[in-house]
C-alpha cells in the first residue's frame, strides 16, 4: 500500500521528479530527539546529483525545510514534515519521448497500471523520489545515535572492479565513495569511459550497522533480514540484496558456517565469526548487521534502443536529459538512509516485546 | 510487527515447534473462490517432512483442517482458518539443550528479545512455522489462478552442485526438487555424504511466476521486488534473495541489461530479453517474474561446537533431535508459497489503482 | 480491513456462528504476561449464552483452549491462538430462512457485498464472533492489571427502565448486570414480559476504566475517543457512543462542562470533575475512563415481517431459532473486553512516546 | 499509531497551529480521477476560520496548493500532497499561559506523554489541524462522486436549541449552517449572548449520505459504523456518536426498530424505514447513511480558571487569544470531510469483496 515505510516509525514519501516540490512526514518520531538540521542536510548533500563528474550535471539545492513536528529544536511526537522544492528541472527535454516507453523504465508499466503517467524526468518512479527517504533516514539515524548504533554504507563494486581493501575514512574522500582508494581510481576511469561510449555500469553496495542492540526484529513477518530485503529493493535500480555471507553462503557447511557462540568478560554473548552478518533467526544479534545490495547499470543511456509507443508502434528512442553513467555512489546514502530507517523502526517495535514496564 | 504477511490479503501464522497446533488465519481472501482443499493438502505434502531419506526422519501428518470462511465450497469473504495438530513432536529430546544457545539458531536472539523462550524444537522460530504460509500459500495459488497466474520453483543449487538444463516435469520426480535430472542425482549424493559426516549443506531455490498481469505492485515502499525481497527474507535461513538477473547484472552495461520492448501481434507489449525478472519501476511487466533465494547450510549439525549457557558460561553443545542436513528441498514449496502470497496481495490491490470502476 | 483490531496488540478474529470452531489470534502480546486460563474462561463464561431464562436457551460451554503463544504460564511474545469448538449448532432451523432476508439483519447487505452468505445463524455477522473478541480481551485485561487499570461495564438502562443508583458489587449478582438491584428487578421483569409478546428490547451499556496511565491515545486519528469509538460501534446491535457527560455535554457550558485542574498532594495532577470522562485532546487524562454504548433491541423477533426474498419477491418472514430478548446482558462483558483491547494496544503504542530510552 | 486515516485511500495530516504550514498526504487515490482544486478550495473555504461574528476573527487564507500527485488535472495513482501556508499566527499571546495546563485542552495531556508540548495555539492538538482532513476530504468527495454518492452536514442543536425543520438550501444560507432557518436565527441569538458573557456553548452536527453503494464496510473490525465511530470521534471537541436513530433506538423495541425489506420495481431491495441510519451488519444497506455528531462548548473561554502549572502549583489562568464561542458551524465541514474519507476508503476497499474480476 505504497508509499509508507515502517509500521512504528512510518515514512511517507511524496513528490514527483519534476513537480513542484519533493517531501516526506515522519509519523511516530518519539518526542524530546533533538533535531539538528545540519546533519540532515549533510545526508541530503550526499546523494545530492551534480556533486561531481561521475554523476548527472542536474543541479539541485535539495535544500531541507521542517514544516511541523519540532519545536524548540526538539521532536514534539508530531508528524514531521520534510520538504524541498524542485528549482533545476527542465521538463521540456521529456517532450519527445511523452509517447514512448523507454527500456528499463517505469514508463510502461506505470500506464499500464494507472492508465497515464507523469513523463517528465520519470515523474513518481524517478530516483528524486529518494530524497525523502535520505531526509527522513537523517532522523532515524539521530533516533539509533541515543542508543549508540551507527549505520555507514560505501561501494564495494562498479562493474566488474571490486574493492580488495577496507578505510572507512577513504568512503567520503573518493567520488565514488569506495573504502578501497586504488579501486575507486580504477571505479572512477571506468565510469568516464562508460560515459564516453553512451552506457552505463551497475555496482553493489555495502551497509553496515555497528552497535545495534540484540533483538531487533520482529519474527516472523518482519524479521529484521525481511525488512532489509524489502527496504533495500525499494530502492530505484536494485536487483538484489543479500545478508551476512548471503549467496556465498551456499556453498560453506553449516560447521563452516555457524557462527560460534563466546562468553565476553563482565557479561555478554558475543560470535566469534559473523558470517551470518548480524542476525539470527531474524533478530539482531549484537554483532555488526551487514548487508549488500545489486544495482543494475542505468537504464538511461544516450544510444538508440528499440522500444514502442502508446499507440503500440514499434519505435526508436533515443534518451535525452541528464543521467548518471553510474548510480552507485549516489545509491551509497540511500541504502544508508534505508538501514537507518529499518533499524529505528524496529527499535521502537522492540519496546514492546516485554510485558515489564522497566524493559 | 510481526506475524502478518501482506497488506490486502493477509496471512497470520501462529503456532509452535511442539505446540498442540499450528495454524494461519487468511483475512482478506475475496468470496466466491472455490476452495479445493485435497489442493491445499497436496501444497502441504510437499512441505512435510518424513518425505524421503534427504530430509527429517520427523513425520508430521500435516493435514489440514479448514475451521471458517468457507461455506459449501466457497470462500464467503470471511477470514479462512487453517489448523493442522502436532502429532509426532519428540520434546525431552531438547531437554538436553534447555539451557544453551544452538549456534545458528535463534535461541540466544529470542532469549534477550523476549526474556524467555520455548526451547523445544525451536518453538516459534522452527521451521514449522512455514506450514501455515504454505496452506495459506495454496489459496493464493486459487487466486492467482483465476488470472492465470502460475507459480513454480525448483531447486538450482545445492551446496557446490548447480543444475544446468531445466525441464519442469523433472521437479516432483527427485528428492530435491531440482529441475535438472542429472544435477538431482549429485545433488542427492552429496546431501547424503554431508549426512554421514554429520555436517549440512545449503543451496539455492528459483521461483518462477508466469502469466502474472502487468501493473502489480504499489510504489514506492511496496513495489513487487521489494514485497518479495520481505517475504524470501522471512523463510528461514534465507540469506539472499535476486530479481532477474540480479547480481549478475552488476557486470552488464546498460545496453546489454535493458529489456527492449517490442510490439505484440494483435496488441500488447513484451520484452525481448528478461534479464530484469519481470518488473519495471518495481511493477510487473508482463514477463516471467523470476526470483532466486540462497538458502544457508542447516544450522543443527550432530558435531559439538562451542557455545554459551543462559548463565553466560562457556559449553560445548551437540544437537540431537532430527533435523534435515539440507532443508533446499523442503523450502522449495515455502518459496513457492510467499511468491503466491506476494503476488495474490498486490493482485487485490491493484483493483485499486484507477478511479474507473470497470478498471 | 476487516478482522483485526488493534496495531500494537493486534487482535483477529475468525468463525462462524454454525462453523466448526470460532478463535482469536492475538499478535503482540509482550512476553512474560502470566496468563491464568481460569481467568479468560471467567470472562467468557460471563458472554455465554444459556446463562438465565433472560438469554437465548442456546448451550455452548465455550471453553477455550489457547494452542500457542504461551508456554510454562507465560507469554512468549509469540502469537496466542484462542479456540473454543462450536458444539450445540443447530443449523436446520436456518433451512427455512436461507433464502429470505431477516430485517435489522446483515442478510442482505453481506449477500449484496459477497455475492453468497453463510446463512446458519448469521455466519459470520452473529454476535458468536464476539467470543473472541472476549476471549483476547481478557488477556489485554491481564496487560492492564500489570499497570493497575480495571476495567468494568454495566447495563444502565433496558428499554424505558434506568438504574438510578450504583453499587459495582451488585453487577454479577442480577440476570441484567445492572450496578442498582431494583432497576435490575424491573429490567428483568420488562425483559420477561417482552419475550412474551414475541418482541424485545434495547439499552444502555456503560463502561469504565479506572486507574488508566496519563496519556494513552495516538493523535491524530488514534486518539483514545476515537478507538472507543470504533471499538464500541464494531460491536453488534451498537448504534452509538459517547464519553464522559456525551451527548449531554452539548447542552453545558464550557465554564461547566470544563473540568477544573488541581494539584494533589505528593505529586500529580488531577480534575476536580469528570465531564470528559477521562480524556482530553485524544490522551487519557488519568481520570475514570468512561463510555456509554447504545444497543438496539434484538432484531431476531418471533414475529411476522415483511421481507425480501434473494430472488427480489415480497415475502413474509417468521424468524425461529433461539434469540435473546434482550442482548444488552450479555453484551457487557463484550463492551467490557473491547475497552480492555483499546486500552491495552495503545499502552503498548504509549511505550514510543519519548526518544528517552529510560520512560 | 497517530496521523493516518484510512487504509485503502490513506490520508496522513500534520503541521502544527502556530508551524510555518499545514498539510496532508493523500496516499491510495486511484489514478484518473479529476482533480478540481475549486472544489477542494470551496470546500477548505467552508471550514475556515473568521468567515462571522459567530467564528474566531483569525484570518488566514486556507490556500491549499497541490504538490504531488496531479498530472494534467488528474490523479496519477501517486501521493497527493496537499499543503497551506500559516499567515495570522499571533504566538506570543499564548506566551503568558506557556507553563499553565488550560482545562478542557490537551496541554497537560501531552505534556505527560511527549515530556514537553508546542504550546503555541495548542500546537498538533489545535483544531487547525483539521485543515488536511478538509482537503484530503473533498479529494474523497471527488472520488465518491463517481458512484453518485453525495454527502451533507449540517447543525442541528446548539446549547438547547434544536432544529425543527429541514431545508437542504438553507444550510449554507446561515451563520450557523442549521437546515432550519428560523432555529438558525435563535441559534445566532444565543452565541452572540454566549460571547458576551464569556463563555461558550456546543451543539450537535448532523451528518447524511445519500446514493451510498450497498455493501460498504469490512467485518468485523471496519463495520461501516466502527469507521464513522473512530472518525467522527478523532475531531477536536467530539464527545459522542450515533447512528440512525443511535440512542433512541434503546427505547424502541425490535417490532419497530427493524427496517422492512421491500421490493424495487425494475430490481433491487429498500427498507420501508431507515431507522439503522444506513447500515446493517456493519455494510451500508443503501438507505441514507446518517449519524449525528455530539460537540461539547469550546474550552477556551475568557474567564478565570482554577488550574496547575507544569510545577504542580495550583494557579488561575485566563485564557485569551481567538476562540471561537461555539465551534459547531465550523465542525460542520470537517464532519462532512471525515464521512468522506470513510467512504471513500471502504468504497476502494469494496473492489476486493469478490474473487470475479468483473465485480
Amino acid at each position: 500500500m505504497g508509499s509508507t515505510y515502517g509500521k512504528a516509525l512510518r515514512v511517507t514519501t511524496w513528490g514527483e521528479s519534476h513537480g513542484p516540490a519533493l517531501g516526506a512526514v515522519v509519523d511516530g518520531c518519539p518526542a524530546g530527539l533533538e533535531i539538528d538540521e545540519a546533519l540532515i542536510q549533510h545526508d541530503l548533500d550526499r546523494r545530492r546529483v551534480g556533486q561531481s563528474k561521475v554523476t548527472s550535471p542536474r543541479n539541485e539545492r535539495d535544500r531541507v525545510q521542517i514544516l511541523s513536528g519540532v519545536f524548540e529544536g526538539f521532536t514534539t511526537g508530531a508528524p514531521i514534515s520534510l520538504i524541498t522544492y524542485n528549482a533545476d528541472a527542465e521538463s521540456s527535454k521529456y517532450d519527445s519521448i511523452r509517447d514512448l516507453f523507454r527500456p528499463g523504465h517505469a514508463d510502461y508499466t506505470y500506464t499500464m497500471k494507472y492508465g497515464r503517467r507523469d513523463h517528465r524526468g520519470g515523474g513518481r518512479s524517478s530516483a528524486r523520489e529518494t530524497w525523502g527517504r535520505v531526509a527522513a533516514g537523517a532522523i532515524a539515524r539521530l533516533l539509533l545515535k541515543t542508543v549508540g548504533t551507527d549505520v555507514y554504507a560505501f561501494t564495494t563494486q562498479i562493474g566488474d572492479i571490486k574493492s580488495e581493501t577496507f578505510d572507512r575514512a577513504e568512503i567520503d574522500c573518493n567520488l565514488v565513495r569506495a573504502a578501497d582508494h586504488d579501486a575507486s581510481e580504477r571505479m572512477i576511469a571506468a565510469i568516464d569511459h562508460i560515459k564516453e561510449i553512451k552506457d552505463s555500469l551497475g555496482g553493489i553496495v555495502e551497509v553496515r550497522a555497528d552497535g545495534v542492540p540484540v533483538g531487533l526484529g520482529e519474527p516472523t513477518a518482519d524479521k529484521l533480514d525481511a525488512l532489509i530485503g524489502q527496504a533495500m529493493l525499494s530502492i530505484p535500480a536494485t536487483k538484489g540484496v543479500e545478508i551476512g555471507h548471503g549467496f556465498a553462503a551456499v556453498s560453506m557447511r553449516g560447521s563452516e558456517h555457524n557462527d560460534a557462540f563466546y562468553p565476553v568478560e563482565h557479561g555478554g554473548v558475543r560470535t566469534g565469526t559473523n558470517h551470518a552478518g548480524g542476525t539470527l533467526g531474524g533478530l539482531s544479534n549484537g554483532e555488526q548487521v551487514l548487508a549488500r545490495v545489486a544495482i543494475k547499470p542505468t537504464s538511461s543511456i544516450a544510444r538508440n534502443q528499440d522500444t514502442v509507443d502508446i499507440h503500440g508502434n514499434a519505435q526508436t528512442i533515443l534518451v535525452e536529459g541528464r543521467h548518471d553513467p553510474c548510480v552507485v555512489p549516489r545509491a551509497v546514502p540511500v541504502v544508508e538512509a534505508m538501514m537507518c530507517l529499518v533499524l529505528a523502526d524496529l527499535l521502537l517495535q522492540n519496546r514492546m516485546s516485554r510485558a515489564t514496564w522497566d524493559s
